[in-house]
């Protein structure tokens, strides 16, 4: 269909102030009277707290208040909060990871806190509380955390057995175990021709935002509390502090600031807690910024995982069983991704037989969160590493191998959901014949390397508000922060439908007392959900304006066009009320202002598929690895903005880049060794080339203009697409990440440099 | 109508933070890297500007811009702006009234303006920027500015004759005249027993807001301009700034501060285009906070006015036939409120022979803005005193003058519209048998004096957004500034509509990006107005959660009730769905969240008439008149809020008694000596007793409660209460405002206090 603003690059609108510096971040917040927060934190990974005495650090003058787990509400023992959708969260682990109360159950958990009239106060009244701990084994290793004696980070956790209604009867670390399974995995191995076998590992990473998190909270003389934070949901925030504080809605506000990166690590209402009790005992505002070693240590990095894949093919490359175990460790609480995991890694494949497990573990080390696509990064490597041994056991082109095995709309997801419309067979196309892949790759040292990647795509809620202005312009008003560049495609979109230019309409993120609810921004679902909302809003305004015009013009509303800024007769076009005139007339006469609303609670998902193209050349006297050059395939269903949709393949590309060949958590007993940016290495510019994309349009089932979300699929895979790389540039497979030039040279100095995969009994 | 909600005293959700200091005014308002503005202003009354040399100015360490007119966009020739409904404004009135470009046409005008880093720098900066003028002969006396001999305020200004299409063909200090007839004035005079004709003058005097003017505008990196200010209307100023600055409405955002006190005189952009050209000019936020001697001179006060009145009675007291002449002094450019002083001195009396005109006339006066029911305090001084001359004069009780004249529904106001519901009668009725009326007033030099008062009540366009959140409280969403507590009133029908807790709901106040519309709050239209929008609201979300709940229940929307925080089967009543289920569900599945929208624009007026009854004792020494007893008696439709609007009728008559007694511009050539609260004197409490309130509840004709406007009337009856008060204590009539010491000294030591009253020619 043709579009006039929709599929444009028109400029991120919220550039200009990003790149000014005049963007009002959550730490460039100044308020009247303002305090500023600092947070105690654990010395021990694990410990049970004894005592606090917080006598020096309030006689401290400056120290306006001093505050630990006993300052907040008593919850109720297994109370939860709406996090997303009907998916709930524990507040007593949220209340934990905002101030523990027994234990310290990470490295820098947050176990008091100070409010004081400026920064410096701040940091030395903290170091005058006194806490007495008791210290405990530390439970670091995730295989070791899942073993029958280890130490337990709860003691009251019990296993989940998913589908099961009781829990398992002594305490583990194993906070839930599940199982998905369909046909019969046993039997198809024993048709294969080949079985492979492998297990992988990965290590904790972290989202990289560049802004560390910050908020701000204010209590208001009649006890209302405004929260301004950097968040990925107002509306999440606020479910959570509504919850933890025992305060309705009414009284509880929530305002976005700009946010400097989410990817998933900016739901959890995990510092918010802290400046509101602050504020309410001080009766000022209260600040709080983390520094980036507050980052690090504490908020909420990725899984570490240890992944066991195991695939049974024919010869003639025909997957017959697929089996996986999933262990993922979450940190010091429940709650990793394993489920996606399982889901992610291998939903590009159709086989009847597929049985797979996950295992969520706890360890002492900060709760994980979300990180783009969560859970599939970790999946992806394993299973598309395994993929690429497979193909070259039976002497397929790996995309081939792909492409036999590929899933198609009408097959069934892992975890059992069905699949609509995908566009993965022609990613694989566009493959085969793009010149990444057909140009040869010579010179010693180098390879190339594959690797798919997939994301389900998430809608939930998301709701829009337009009003047209007296003068003809349009304000649109959404809940839902901007992350990615949402504004702006939302922006594109109304503008399309209403036929306006871009510069007419005002698109504005609002607060909880006032915006439209929309769940968090994350899941790649926002522009997804904003079409239908945006889009139905759009027709919303455009039935009202065609109301108008009717009695104006005396026909019948379906008589009538609109377009041009105008409404007139389709059978007469002459015969027309212009917008301007309607928008004049609206605050005056008649019905009054015009306002469409739009809201979708549950699209259907809009999954999307990729595959990575990587060359590399390897140092074989460093192990350092170059990327010469790599392609990034994606079906993005529609690019609302194609300028935007590559930068997220791009952004997310890189992140998963980082994630293969350079970035973990370096932990010694339970501590983090590299708590900066200089030794938690992402990858910079220089690091990297440019990066290709190529945009496949495969229209998703749903929504006004078949787009998919694009965010989280480029994160998935470019550790199986890097390891695969390696391995064809220097004839070692890599099976940890990150996949360091000190693990890639000691593999491939090695004489043995993993076990050899298993071999199907009759070859 | 029973209700739980409507009609009892909750306190002023906003009076916490008012009275604690944390409401945030415009003058509170701190931005990274503001600047200060400081307004230079013309130190004549009436100058040609020849030249502006502004480089000294510039010059001076930390000034970062000068502005004159020229740094305006250039406006057409009779270019106006939409102000409230479909009345409109000049532009180049409110242009030449942020920044004088030809001419200053009174002292204190607007001619350049500077921003600095600190206001102490800016203040030095103005008073370096070189102005040569050229004097001109100053316009002061209302009654020469009329002659056709008089200086000219504007050279190419001609009168307008209402009802005529052609123009004056001389220039003219009359802007405009009107004629207001029925009946035949001259023939319902010859019937009168006793014909009486006098003539009233009052002087210039101030709304006397506590807060001065304050804003602040900040221009992002792409152009959108933010303005925070002191304004009784965000879209109104909005409007008029798009209309100034040559924007489309998406690109200008303007969010209102806590306002204290407008009446009136805060509805004009007089001050944002300033702000916004330096915050242009100079890519830094700019905040201007006038002075208190700034905001007696130069911005808008009330009308000077001289009225003259001449009204016919037969001796049994009924009216044959009134006439009026109102002379109304507009300041520096046209728009004083006479015809509004027509409508509201003559309103009370069915008379059906009436004559009234008025004319509109500018001088070299700060120009005038609203003030509270504006015209109708001269227009009832005058109008009150001579019936009250004529009820001595037929020795007739003044109340029973009134009752045997008193309009009803079905009559015709003054200006031809027809008048619905009142409730002048039953105000009449109240007096008569209460104590304020009966009780005898003994002693020397006390008087008692009555006096009517009446206003029209606006409507025009209010809307509501009201959004059931997710654990079943509410948010309302308004774009209309609260100027006398209509949060609160607001919160208390969403509440009693809705069923729910105060404390669970919480109204907001927007920005013109997001808020629903709503016209200047303004004209005792906010409560009336929001009464049916707001409960339009409330049905729309009872209509919603019905049609949801008909859904599970599996029944017909119209078979259920809502109430109690449920939704039930009528006819069976334990068939029932939880508000907090639907609220739940709301934001997670079906149609999405639950917002209710309600909007009116064109109500019939709610005419509320009051009637003051004063009890003064005159020191015959000093002149000074000492209040005894003030009762204010009011038809009010319903009370929503009784507490707040008996402290509207308070300060109403406050506002009123200080017009009455001693608030006076002192002008000596065009310039204004008494620019200070020490020598422009509002009254303090000590200069009052506890004034009195009757709320009587004469349903108005439309509305969901039968509420009336209540803020304006008040301020209509004190002039001529008290004079007749004055009257009945020291036996002389005073016929100028406002009877301070000085003039009642020298009115009861004259021989001759005023002029014989006219008589008719057969007594």
């Amino acid at each position: 269909m043709e579009h006039k603003v929709i599929g444009t690059n028109l400029a991120k609108v919220d550039a200009p102030e990003r790149v000014t510096g005049k963007a009002a971040y959550g730490a460039d917040l100044n308020l009247p009277g303002m305090l500023w927060a600092k947070i105690v934190r654990s010395p021990y990974p694990h410990a049970r707290i004894k005592k606090i005495d917080t006598s020096k650090a309030a006689a401290l003058p400056g120290v306006k208040a001093v505050i630990t787990a006993e300052d907040f509400p008593v919850l109720e023992k297994g109370a939860t909060a709406p996090l997303v959708g009907e998916v709930s969260i524990s507040l007593n682990a949220v209340r934990e990871l905002a101030m523990a109360s027994d234990k310290a159950r990470y490295h820098g958990q947050s176990v008091a806190a100070v409010a004081a009239i400026d920064p410096f106060i701040a940091d030395d009244a903290a170091r005058l509380v006194e806490i007495e701990y008791e210290e405990l084994p530390v439970v670091g290793d995730l295989l070791d955390a899942m073993k029958s004696d280890a130490p337990l980070v709860h003691e009251d956790l019990f296993t989940t057995e998913e589908g099961e209604p009781e829990k398992g009867t002594q305490p583990s670390n194993i906070a839930m175990h599940m199982v998905y399974s369909r046909g019969d995995v046993e039997a198809g191995f024993r048709q294969a021709d080949v079985v492979l076998e492998h297990t992988y590992r990965t290590q904790m990473v972290h989202q990289g935002y560049m802004e560390p998190q910050a908020c701000a909270a204010r209590v208001e003389p009649d006890g209302k509390v405004t929260v301004w934070t950097s968040t990925q949901g107002v509306f999440t925030v606020r479910n959570q502090l509504v919850a933890l504080l025992g305060l309705p809605a009414s009284r509880v506000k929530v305002v976005p600031m700009e946010c400097g990166g989410g990817f998933g690590g900016k739901s959890l209402a995990l510092f918010e807690p802290t400046v509101i009790v602050l504020a309410q005992k001080t009766g000022r505002p209260v600040k709080l910024v983390l520094s980036r070693e507050d980052v690090l240590r504490a908020t909420g990095p990725g899984s570490p995982t240890v992944i066991t894949v195991k695939a049974g093919a024919t010869r003639e490359g025909k997957l017959t069983a697929v089996s996986a175990s999933m262990r993922y460790d979450a940190g010091a609480f429940p709650g990793s991704p394993v489920s996606r995991g399982i889901l992610v890694g291998l939903a590009p494949y159709k086989v009847d037989n597929m049985w797979a497990e996950g295992f969520d573990v706890v360890t002492n080390k900060p709760r994980v969160q979300a990180y783009r696509a969560p859970g599939g990064t970790p999946a992806a490597f394993a299973v598309e590493s395994l993929m690429d041994m497979l193909a070259e056991r039976i002497a397929m082109d790996p995309l081939e191998l792909r492409a036999k095995n590929a899933v198609q709309q009408g097959d069934t997801f892992p975890l059992g959901m069905p699949i609509n419309r995908i566009g993965l067979k022609e990613i694989l196309e566009r493959i085969k014949a793009h010149p990444c892949w057909t140009t040869p790759l010579v010179g010693p040292n180098r390879g190339r390397g594959l690797a798919l990647g997939f994301w389900i795509g998430g809608s939930f809620t998301s709701s829009a508000h337009i009003t047209i202005n007296s003068d003809a312009t349009a304000s649109v008003h959404v809940g839902a922060v901007d992350l990615t560049g949402t504004r702006t495609t939302i922006l594109q979109m109304a503008a399309e439908e209403l036929q306006m230019q871009p510069r007419d309409i005002v698109v504005t993120v609002g607060d909880t007392d006032t915006a439209p609810f929309a769940d968090v921004s994350g899941g790649s679902r926002i522009t997804y959900t904003m079409s239908t909302a945006v889009y139905q809003a759009c027709q919303d305004v455009i039935a009202q304006l065609k109301e108008r015009a009717a009695e104006k013009l005396k026909v019948a509303a379906d008589e009538l066009e609109y377009g041009e800024k105008r409404v007139w007769v389709k059978s007469d076009p002459q015969k027309a009320v212009l917008l301007k005139d309607l928008a004049r007339e609206s605050v005056a006469l008649g019905k009054g202002p015009i306002v469409g609303k739009g809201s979708t609670t549950r699209m259907q998902p809009a999954p999307a598929y990729a595959a990575h193209v990587a060359d590399v050349e390897v140092d074989p006297e460093t192990g350092k690895v170059k990327i010469l050059r790599y392609t990034c395939f994606q079906d993005v269903g529609r690019a609302i903005n194609p300028a935007q949709v590559e930068g997220q393949l791009q952004g997310g590309a890189v992140q998963g880049i980082g994630w293969a060949l350079s970035e973990e958590y370096v932990f010694d007993k339970g501590i983090l060794k590299n708590a900066n940016l200089l030794d938690y290495r992402c990858p910079v510019a220089l690091d990297l080339p440019m990066i290709d994309t190529v945009l496949i349009e495969v229209p998703a089932s749903e929504g006004p203009y078949g787009l998919r979300g694009t965010g989280e699929v480029p994160i998935v895979p470019p550790g199986a697409a890097l390891a695969n790389a390696i391995y064809r540039a220097v004839g070692v497979r890599l099976d940890e990440l990150p996949m360091t030039p000190e693990r890639v040279f000691w593999a491939t100095h090695s004489q043995t440099t993993h076990d050899e995969p298993q071999m199907a009994a009759a070859d």
